[in-house]
């Protein structure tokens, strides 16, 4: 069991210090920024007395309360001692912050092993060394040196800290979040596996995502994954594929070359998302973060943009999705809301006149076809005949709405990302918005995958 | 020749009115905000005596100058008298935008192709119908009824008007923009190949893009394309590449199939850049707007976040980039400028504390090796250490304007895309950045398929 990581009663901040310049500042400001959590934070710092009214102490074994959790941050020539002082306090967990590890040559990754050794001999478990911490944002806890990630969701391990920073800045953008968010670094002893199972458990986590640059024992690992698949989508992006990549990463996290064929089909086999690039492993989060699993494949298409719709077809077809034939009831439906020159066809390209009032009716008939499981609505933002720019994503979320939500609706709105009322209207509706039909077309296929 | 449809004397909008509902306002509105080009406007009414304090005729025939071209809206019942018209008139060209042709019904294909027949007999050319019009933003013509295009050097044609609208929304995200614009419709007279060559020979445009659902002629393209291609880069999407999007795209431009793998691989041949969705074709314009054609194929990478630089090695092994190794001698140079624990090797991978000025130092240097060709400087923008967002890549276009901007340099800045100052920093700076390892590997790839 890992949960005191993410759940601590108590932390010690070894490394702490009022130098705004140091790691060790950054991790006490986050950390003391969520005081109101009820957790008893101290402070163990050789330079500082006190930290943002906080006293500091000399060191762990001063302090006169347990310590569930000590996060380390001295340099790597102090880390012994620190070490030591961790386990005669009896800590449970450690996380090491501090760099300079099995990332950096074979004597470093000798050291790593040995102080995993030591804490593993007193029933200690560690994170790290070279990560930025962990977040438990469902209490408000930053134990990490960078960003609060948005609060949402997504349970997320990630073997390199600036992807998980950089992942926050997209996730702010798509108004989605995390539950929980770890950092293993070089991972030389909490795996991958063990946060898998515990965000199986975890009530608030609904999706989990993975950065992995290399993982040391597969079969552990894909047990995991099976086990919480069927409760759980997760996503994975793995970082060194390529003979540059696993050079790249060999001097990142001092990884070993996984054999990315082999893990590519067992994890695809398991029913995991593996993405191949990031803008996928976004998208990823964003469509289980807001659409529901669809009953079946059936999409139904309208648009007001011939060329945009074209473009999803492509996409559709491209990945295997199921564009279906309208029923005749369907077409004399639609008919009696649209102008002669449309053809009753799916995709449906309702042309440029197509307002608000159009998309709410016609979004609404399909969400209500009996024969229709998924609907994609395109948008080309109109700058013409008074049209506002967001009136027809109103329409179609409005008829989103007025249908319970049950079926997934694709808004596709062309590179509208810089329209600023959309994004304000999609994040008061707690919608969303895909803007490329590759997007669009790639959340279809993950939301179909899961109802197989 | 068809150079007088984007450099016209004389201008008559047919189908002029003072409803802000109709087409024919749209374009009214639009050509007249240019009043001081050097142009005559002409506006032929049946419902406004006068829009704008312009005029109306009743009539073409009742203008008292000569007509270069005629914008055609009246709806389609009655587009036989105002093309008799425009014959007595004797006008060059007519820009058909009225819809219901072709892209209907078999019908509409055989009043389309009248309507060329008698015109090619007077000696005039056709553009559409079923188009949105055409622009020139170097005379500040908008003769369309979308937005006018921001202005840059990009030459467009694109059969499809609402993409050619949405791909403005994404130009100004990316302070790109045209110089010229003409949407072809369904394009049953003037041809891709002759504004090829129009644009060849035209000063201002740099780069050349197409969205294309039908090529009619393909040998005729390809002798144009090949033709441009050793002075101008062509970026080209096709859509209808499958089954699917060729069913829409019959609704939409009236288009045959055309078969995509054999015009794939011509195109290819040939040396244009062909596009498998959206993003790539933006990220094209993008790279070739912005960045020099390298001398070779070497690529230098130095980072902040191992993860990031991991990512894109990764990409740059699958596009087939080529990561070189650094000479003892830069070695020996960047060394000064870091701290121990950076491994001295590329990727450079100089962990969070790098700086602003460590950035500069170390671009610098990469871009004055002898032994580099390209530069990629990753970022993961840090939110500790007091850094600002955008320290970084201030310091990476130092470097560049430093150096004379001589090789490209990729400024990659994972998920930064929602930072204000850095996209007003690269608008300032006339440079721009990459939010995805994809994007950044791609746009290496276009460069140095160029200088090969």
């Amino acid at each position: 069991m890992i949960s005191f990581f993410f759940d601590p009663r108590s932390i010690a901040v070894i490394g702490a210090t009022n130098n705004p310049k140091k790691f060790g500042n950054a991790v006490t400001i986050n950390i003391l920024q969520n005081r109101n959590i009820s957790k008893d934070i101290f402070l163990v710092s050789r330079s500082s007395r006190e930290i943002s009214g906080l006293k500091c102490y000399k060191s762990i074994l001063d302090i006169p309360r347990e310590i569930d959790i000590a996060i380390i941050l001295v340099p790597a020539q102090y880390i012994d001692e620190v070490i030591d002082q961790c386990i005669e306090k009896r800590v449970k967990g450690i996380i090491i912050i501090t760099a300079g590890f099995g990332e950096i040559n074979e004597e470093g990754k000798k050291k790593e092993l040995e102080i995993v050794k030591k804490c593993k001999k007193a029933g200690i478990r560690v994170m790290g060394p070279n990560c930025v911490g962990i977040q438990n944002l469902d209490i408000g806890l930053n134990a990490s040196f960078i960003q609060t990630a948005p609060p949402g969701k997504i349970g997320m391990i990630s073997q390199s800290g600036s992807f998980g920073c950089a992942s926050f800045y997209a996730m702010e953008r798509e108004d989605i979040g995390c539950s929980k968010f770890a950092n293993i670094g070089n991972g030389v002893d909490v795996s991958f596996d063990e946060i898998l199972d515990f965000f199986n458990n975890d009530l608030i986590t609904e999706i989990v995502c993975i950065y992995v640059e290399t993982i040391d024992n597969g079969r552990v690992f894909l047990d995991s994954l099976r086990k919480i698949l069927p409760k759980k989508p997760v996503i994975i992006l793995k970082g060194g594929r390529t003979r540059y990549g696993m050079k790249a990463a060999s001097s990142h996290t001092g990884s070993m070359a996984t054999n990315y064929k082999m893990l590519k089909s067992s994890i695809k086999q398991a029913g995991a998302v593996l993405c191949e690039n990031v803008t996928d492993f976004v998208n990823s989060l964003k469509t289980f973060s807001f659409l529901p699993i669809p009953m079946g494949e059936r999409i139904g298409v309208l648009t007001n943009s011939g060329g945009s719709s074209v473009l999803f077809s492509d996409k559709a077809e491209e990945f295997g999705l199921h564009l279906t034939e309208f029923s005749e009831k369907l077409k004399e439906r639609v008919s009696s809301y649209l102008i002669p020159l449309v053809k009753l066809e799916n995709p449906l390209d309702m042309i440029g006149v197509a307002d608000e009032k159009t998309y709410y009716n016609i979004t609404k008939l399909m969400l209500e076809d009996s024969e229709i499981d998924i609907v994609v609505a395109c948008v080309v933002i109109p700058p013409f005949l008074e049209m506002k720019s967001s009136e027809h994503y109103k329409g179609i979320i409005q008829a989103w709405n007025d249908t319970g939500r049950r079926k997934p609706l694709i808004p596709l709105i062309m590179f509208g990302d810089q329209f600023k009322d959309l994004r304000e209207l999609s994040k008061k509706e707690k919608s969303t918005i895909f803007f490329t039909p590759h997007d669009a077309a790639y959340a279809i296929k993950l939301l179909t995958e899961r109802c197989k």
